[in-house]
């Protein structure tokens, strides 16, 4: 008997995002990220090598993570043409699909830099070569293009592969307790169990998931296999002590049961913990699901940033010790964004509790959308809090995680919105459009809002087809402060509906009615926990789900650590700087400079009032470099 | 015709330290820390590598570095010695001295890595090897143990390698126009010329000053005649890039004349302006002269730390960007503010300024200070301003240059405070004890103080030989706000006698004069210019010339981070934590931490009254590891 049920995921035409918000930024990455990115596959030789015309000694030696690349740039491309046909795309998704049958090796091998540059080395390296990690999103990639389009052609290819790994990595194989260094696979092997039915798969991933952290350590024991000390770096006292901070770096130092401490790559971390929320379900697995509980208070509760971002150790792209969270060197890489909003969404649905919608909703408006330039053709790998002036997004990068990933979480935003049940549709995001849910019998709800720019929420039902009572549930986002909501006009008592974050409205849902929410959206101060010592004394400026920064070019050459916030200053919301988005604006104070050439000084600072405009920080780095900061020292 | 003169330092035995302050920690230095450092020098396999005894294979390599070590070590000793016989000690040095001599070659040539490890390759690998900085270090020691001891053992045997090293980099030899990638050979020739009267080590001296940053880029030529394309760090974008990061590194990207903004390795750029400031002196050069000055300021002006703490840095253990000072993540090597210690004393006695020995002052009470635990035998290599309690001193180092560096400064501190010409004595610093000058034909000035812990100062003379005015300068410290002199009881005008930092008294002393000088000793608040991001909205406390910082373990467990000083908080002077130094202690506040598993609240701060006991920032990290800040949010 099923003790873990979840909510469902709507399908991508169920819910359509037609707002103000969200629905212009979707199409850039439909118009121009998408077509941006299939340029780079095409001209930086992700394209090409399927060829397997590569031969030692030429240029454009193939990366390890080109399929990588491929499958989450076609996972995008499949989102946008299941609700915005485009031929010229879809022929492109085909050749793509037809480069990678080209590139398959009879027994279903698929990965070209161990068909042309390592030969003979296949599954020898997993720690590192993240064969599996290709793999995985391959996967999700051809589940994505079967859901979008109804055909078989990419999922054919990826069942052949995962086929051989179930053979290879199952009981016998020669990789037999097996697992990859920078996990995927077993998130997209749920996947593609869910998409064929085929249970082998899910049954691999778990194996997977189980056998990682569990002694003799594999990677240590593959290592010894290779015959070869491998890489040791100085930075280390010894080799066990680097040992050591590998197993944590890609989570293999515990099983995955017995850990309580966030730790480790981030990405890694995130694609795991959906793989373990996800067999929670489909294995009904109490423990997996106890497992994420206690690593996501793990993270919230100490090594999460106020954007959602995650890792604030660069040299491991990870987490590091609770509440060392600095803004300048910190990480935050989108990817590792992009996954948290990707595990929340899988606690949202198993746990209907809003604190995880709360989260997902953090990283999306803030980490994530961070990523891109509003141009959508630039992207950031690291996200810091704040920054000298120094930095700026790029087009592409060696290891191109990150853009791809951003672009097949815009394209399938509407999944991350709702979720239903058999009587239950659960509203995630407040963002305008509508939603076509099952729950009750059926209907179809519109949704009206300007949110972010106005706290107001209508929700009408139409083709309603159930005469039974279902549940409306509506997720109260914990940055209200006060909330209403009416249903046909009339007020509805909060305490007596709001359980766990969402106020569950249950009724027999008529043609017609309409529900009112009001949220507050004025802007706030948020402070950190005194231990997080880079914020201390410090304030960030919130409005809505928007956490918002100061940049230097809206501050007259001023930078924007020069500027502190008295404790009285009114916050007020005032046509910002950067056209389309509110600023939030404040009467603070700029500290001057002293003279030149004098860097300390016994006098008390001189401060000069400064009319600031605090932007959203997904809108920095848009206007040219210049400083920005998010935490503002309190005066 | 001279145009640029300078004053003198006394000799060692000259200028006695008699106090409450430093003569304890140099007993330390004297009877723990050169003891402490010769065990290690014997068991780290040091002094062993001397008998040339290592074959390929053995264990025990020996290191670059390991003369340097060796030539630090003696020069503490020696000073020691001067003051302070002791047979073992001076038997320990002889013992050294006579395996350097049985290691040097029958050309002079004197580095056991390069004849045992590497023979053949003497001499071609200038950048990175420290071939001549371990000569810089040997002659450094030599002159220190001919100055204390007389004896020539050791000088003669730098000089037969300095000779050697003429031949070699002088006009024909075979490393012509070359110089070493760690500066420190450059500062050693003068002091060996200085000893000697040999004016062909300050030519090779001033050669190397002048090559350097000339183009072709001597080290760049050097890995072509090598052959090898050398190390690539995948952090560059490409080999040109990092060959322009290395020069910077080294100081090598520009003539040394044409350098205006302070760059790379700190400790490299000290000592190259050490020997700048001499040869400026010794070859009456004001185009070196200007460039120091021009150089200080761009240190001064935005690239110290508040404890004289040089370098950002900690991947180049050097400078960064003008204003990026970050606290946790800051370098501040001992062995940078021994530098600048040593530079501002030159830059001091050349200018008679005193904003040079107000630095010098600055760096000696903090940053080099902290450097050692109170009891003499654990060391920082890096000293950071803010800590998470997790770091402190080690007893030894792989590359251990900073250990013998702080033993030779201590051991060698009294020929800082004073600095003597013609008819000018200068007190650079106040330290209780005497000195004896030959100003004015010769007078001997006894100290009475106990600075830092009291403001103020008594200077009795007597032995006065002469009849005829000279000056006695008496440096008025920044960090006194209000500052009195008197003369046998008679109060000076002090506007009327101040000029660049000095309270210049000029007069026909007399036995049993009596100046008498009360400086200001309150606690006060330093404030960092608002482009120093890391220390916005912050403040430091400091007392006479150390700075304080709070540490968590005399905080009942709250971290140092979660204090916030209130803007009108009185400070007091009240007897400290660490016994025998006076604490900072004033009514701060406590940042109650949020409930368990919050780590961003819309709330007000909870704050709780604390009284804070800030200790001077050298004393910290001798009471087991703890937070550790220096600069507090002001509220």
């Amino acid at each position: 008997m099923t003790t873990i049920s979840t909510l469902q995921p709507l399908a991508l035409r169920d819910a359509v995002i037609a707002d103000g918000f969200w629905a212009p930024r979707r199409e850039t990455v439909r118009a121009h990220t998408i077509p941006q990115q299939e340029h780079q596959l095409r001209t930086g030789g992700q394209f090409e090598a399927l060829r397997l015309a590569w031969r030692p000694g030429d240029p454009g030696e193939p990366h390890i993570f080109w399929e990588s690349d491929i499958g989450k740039w076609i996972e995008a491309a499949s989102y946008t043409l299941a609700t915005h046909p485009d031929p010229d795309l879809e022929a492109s998704v085909d050749e793509a699909i037809d480069l990678l049958r080209g590139a398959q090796q009879p027994d279903g091998y698929l990965n070209t830099y161990f068909t042309v540059v390592k030969p003979g080395e296949r599954f020898t390296d997993l720690r590192d070569a993240h064969e599996l990690y290709c793999l995985g999103h391959l996967i999700e990639g051809a589940v994505a293009h079967f859901d979008a389009t109804g055909s078989t052609s990419f999922l054919d290819i990826v069942r052949r592969y995962a086929d051989l790994v179930v053979r290879e990595f199952g009981p016998g194989g020669s990789c037999e307790g097996g697992y990859d260094g920078h996990q995927e696979i077993e998130l997209a092997l749920v996947k593609l169990s869910r998409a064929t039915g085929d249970a082998r798969y899910v049954e691999l991933a778990k194996r997977m998931i189980d056998a990682r952290g569990t002694q003799p350590y594999y990677f240590e024991a593959e290592l010894e296999r290779r015959g070869t000390p491998g890489y040791f770096s100085r930075e280390f006292r010894n080799r066990e002590q680097q040992a050591e901070r590998f197993r944590e770096y890609n989570q293999s130092h515990l099983p995955v049961r017995e850990q309580s401490e966030i730790v480790g790559h981030s990405v890694r971390a995130m694609y795991m913990l959906i793989a373990m929320a996800d067999l929670a379900v489909d294995t009904d697995d109490p423990g997996l699901l106890s497992a994420c509980e206690r690593l996501w208070e793990s993270m919230v509760g100490g090594k999460m940033y106020v954007t959602g971002g995650l890792g604030s150790d660069p040299s491991i792209e990870g987490f590091s010790a609770p509440f060392d969270l600095p803004n300048y060197t910190g990480y935050g890489e989108t990817c590792a964004a992009i996954g948290l909003v990707m595990w929340a969404q899988r606690m949202a649905n198993i746990t209907r509790d809003g604190r995880y919608a709360d989260v997902l909703e953090r990283a999306l408006y803030n980490g994530v959308l961070a990523g891109a330039s509003s141009d959508g053709v630039c992207y950031f790998y690291g996200n810091p809090l704040a920054s000298a002036g120094d930095v700026h997004r790029h087009e592409w990068f060696g290891v191109a995680c990150c853009p791809p990933n951003l672009a097949r979480l815009l394209a399938s935003l509407q999944t991350y919105a709702y979720a239903q049940g058999d009587d239950e549709l659960a509203v995630h995001l407040y963002i305008g459009g509508s939603v076509t849910t099952t729950a009750g019998g059926g209907a179809t709800v519109d949704v009206a809002t300007a949110l972010p720019a106005d706290g107001r929420v209508a929700l009408t039902f139409r083709d309603v087809q159930a005469d039974a009572a279902w549940t409306l549930a509506l997720r109260v986002p914990a940055w209200s402060a006060t909330t209403s909501v009416r249903v046909n006009g009339e007020e509805i008592a909060l305490a007596e509906v709001v359980r766990d974050g969402y106020a569950r409205l249950t009724r027999e849902w008529a043609e017609g009615d309409v529900v009112e929410l009001s949220f507050d959206d004025a802007p706030f101060r948020v402070r950190a926990d005194p231990r997080v010592a880079a914020d201390a004394g410090r304030v960030a400026l919130q409005r809505g789900p928007l956490v918002h920064c100061l940049e230097g070019v809206d501050l007259d050459g001023v930078p924007a650590h020069s500027i502190v916030l008295p404790r009285e200053a009114a916050l007020v919301v005032e046509e910002g700087p950067v056209a389309g988005v509110h600023a939030i604006a404040a009467d603070a104070r700029r500290v001057e400079p002293l003279a030149d050439g004098q860097l300390y000084s016994t006098e008390d600072p001189r401060l000069q009032p400064q009319w600031i405009r605090a932007i959203p920080y997904f809108a920095w780095a848009n206007r040219g470099q210049s400083t920005m900061a998010v935490w503002l020292p309190e005066r």
